[in-house]
């Protein structure tokens, strides 16, 4: 009979919005969350027993409820909390991993004194991804679809040429890329005080604008490996960063045959193919733990 | 045989960034641009000639060629010119309809003097449809993708009850909606001198937001009404708006199983189905012309 | 006070499944319902009275009833069926429009004798729109996404050439499009029977296919109006019919840098921009009523 | 300095579509391919030389001239060539990693011998990850986008109840999914034949199907190890294979508000949030390496 490997379960994509009345001040938070469990599951799997299984509806109630229970304070901190109440509070389950999606909103400014009204901001998403084994936590945290685009300081030559290579060496090219950054806390011990999350989502997105904006660059490796050493070197919290940067190519329009001269000016921004460069930066002396897949 | 009816053809979706460096400041324009072009065209459909046919991939290249000729302002100028070259510079063409979207991006500051660095601002993208027949303009401006929620002031009862109504009344609940709205511009003649497009953007969208949030909600038809009625009372060179709202429901989750109470705190953001809600708003004496469907 | 113009409500995008049990072998129909209503609907715009509002919830509630009670048959019927009941059985509502896209479902050939299991067929959707306004039907069927491509046959030359043009002249090329159409019947008076819905969609979509196919293409026009003509020629209850065929783009590879002949052998495929191509087709002395925006 | 970790790069999503011509029979093959390197990379993320990187423009090309120089019999086949070219052609690079999405045609029937028209087969999505490091392969196959429903032989019940479990026990009810799998071949050793790919898949995906039909089911994870043990136990060549499967829930309306009953026939298709049931079934004695995130 085969042998039933790696397997986990649970409510994806509950989506779920707090709001809290403090007077006229109104405040929401709006997340998605994606639980996954496992455990003591061969009977599911062979023999369709569901005595073990916690069911993912159950796990989407407990969402919600905690969500009424302990509001929620940070993406990471309701994560953590679901993780702890599903590992220690039924135990055929071992492992928890909470995945969380975070929307922002922004108050509409207005003629009066209310305030409960709001306008999505970006199309940025904050994430934070829990696990927990009943022992260990790891917090891996993030953001994706941060769109950012340098027009100049931005170079690519010096590559190997083979027989199939075309491309013409560029001493000034507009360099962007969607933002698809994970990084992972060295908190990992339920005895000592977890970090500031939302503190360290500010430090880590901030440090990732400015080096993409000062990094002079002679590739998009380049770029990554300052983006991610300096998130390293500034914020003593994050332990490790994974990014994953689109080369999203704006390619110089060739105007000559209209009788016009293109001196970096119109570009054709295309869609696919894309270059995509990946890599995982490291504090010294740490062994590395995100996915790299 | 069978007539040949309403006809057009052109390039759509032509991605162009123009860039304009001022120095070390540098300033992008970003935008999508569709081109559909009309006129005696009965020739191509029943024969395949094409000797009427401006190809699709002029059309593209006019973008590209004009983006660097006379730079771009506004997408409504721009689309202007184009729809302007379109159907003068060629006989055969007698209409055309140039549609922009535009792309925005806000600065990213940085700690020394240079200005080329950019990130996306907003998942909102601002549009603008130009038709041009070679006597008259028609110029509709508008947005998608603004996605506004006010967490209270917002009822609903009052309802036609028949055989299939279940729904419960609400005298507080959460309103929220993805605004897409096209507005149109009483500028028609060349001789008159256009309106300021950025302005009359700002103008637009300033007013549906604050009409939005500080209209005290008995249905969103009436929160909608509102916000067209703000934009044509304050805003007097735009003629007509059309307003397609989705009602983004977010049901109040049952929490009494668990045995807690539900004070309008936790919600259930939904996808499907969602209410639609669209209607027009017009000037007064004015015709209508945006098409509803 | 501004005027309201056009406008319309209802709920959009409920997805019912209908099972039916004949012993061992299941049917199912999986469906998704978007309603819009139109009447006195000056009062909810202008002060928020509700009172002639039909809900969208009542809405959804009745497509789920009615699937229970009358089962669905076609897209089209079921449609139909529900446009009456809310022009009739609303004084406050005059105008019904309902469109629904069915998703195809093929059985799974299994060894024993059960008939219930079905694999999603194709990425192709069936549309139906059906207007009512208590006296005259308008019933436009259609079909999307269905993805077609012809590897000869195609030629392209002869077009104007301008400052702008670069476009080579192709003898021999890729033609492929994303058939997106939309049929009108001419039926439309209550008293005559109901058109073979069924057999309808599979004449047309047929005619669509062996058009496309079977057409020497000096141009996408000249195929687009085959196409058209033959499902009105062949198909005498379909008086009107508008195709929307985007010119997906595939272009020969430059191999010659690698000292490699590409004998249309090797083409890339593009996303962006797509050459758009949009026509009417109609019965000799037919009105156009498919909207053409 | 902060230490960098695993990274790759490479070109993502090149469309490429290949066309044979035999005589009047044309054929075709549709690919996405997307290429991952890695090797020798400290200098160009650490200085920004670019010495040791084979630019993403060489991989795309690549591409292109491999489906002219030896054509696109598999996607395996074809992954296999490409990974042995960049990682045999270029000393800086010690690995490569090919994935492939495959869209399968089929032939348009005509009046006429001509062979040469093509529509678009279904949503599924054929995929080929092919790993290799100088020395090993890894070939993993898959596919994407199968849906699947039962209407019945479904039952859910006998699971943990905790105090926020509300879930009724459901006896009769509907069980459908979206197949995502990747089956991971034995074969890694250059010196030996390879396995018929294609026919590989046929067996993969016709076990997948009738495991899925016949399988009177108590619970996902009960249809899943069925399904992933009939690969295993079927197919020798195959030792390992993950399926990832949503639930997508199907509701039954309550009618009973109406007056009327369901008896399983009226089901609400629901979008979020989704049961997402995850495993890895294994030949015994093998170890799994197809990544579990």
């Amino acid at each position: 009979m085969p042998t039933l490997g790696q397997n986990q379960y649970g409510k994806a994509e509950t989506r779920v919005v707090r709001v809290v009345r403090d007077g006229a001040v109104h405040h929401i938070k709006d997340l998605s969350v994606s639980v996954a469990l496992s455990g003591e599951m061969d009977a599911v799997h062979l023999s369709g027993s569901n005595a073990n299984v916690l069911t993912t509806d159950t796990t989407k109630n407990t969402v919600y409820a905690f969500a009424k229970e302990h509001g929620i304070d940070t993406a990471e901190e309701f994560g953590i909390r679901l993780a702890r109440h599903f590992v220690t509070g039924q135990e055929s389950i071992h492992r928890a991993r909470v995945r969380v999606e975070e929307y922002a909103w922004e108050r509409i400014e207005t003629a009066g004194s209310a305030q409960h009204s709001f306008v999505r901001r970006g199309q940025e998403v904050r994430t934070a991804q829990i696990g927990y084994d009943g022992e260990c936590w790891e917090v891996i945290s993030g953001l994706t679809g941060l769109t950012v685009l340098n027009t100049t300081d931005s170079e690519f030559w010096g590559y190997v040429k083979d027989r199939y290579t075309t491309l013409q060496e560029a001493h000034d090219r507009i360099l962007a890329t969607d933002v698809h950054a994970r990084w992972r806390y060295g908190w990992s011990d339920d005895t000592r005080p977890m970090p500031d999350w939302d503190h360290g989502y500010g430090e880590a997105r901030g440090h990732l604008l400015s080096a993409f904006a000062e990094t002079y660059s002679l590739s998009l490796q380049q770029t990554l490996y300052q983006m991610g050493a300096r998130v390293i070197e500034r914020w003593p919290e994050i332990d490790e960063i994974r990014l994953s940067l689109p080369n999203n190519h704006h390619f110089l329009v060739d105007l000559e045959p209209f009788g016009l001269t293109n001196d970096n000016e119109v570009y054709f921004a295309a869609d696919r193919p894309y270059g995509l460069i990946e890599a995982t930066v490291l504090r010294d002396g740490v062994e590395p733990r995100i996915p790299t897949d």
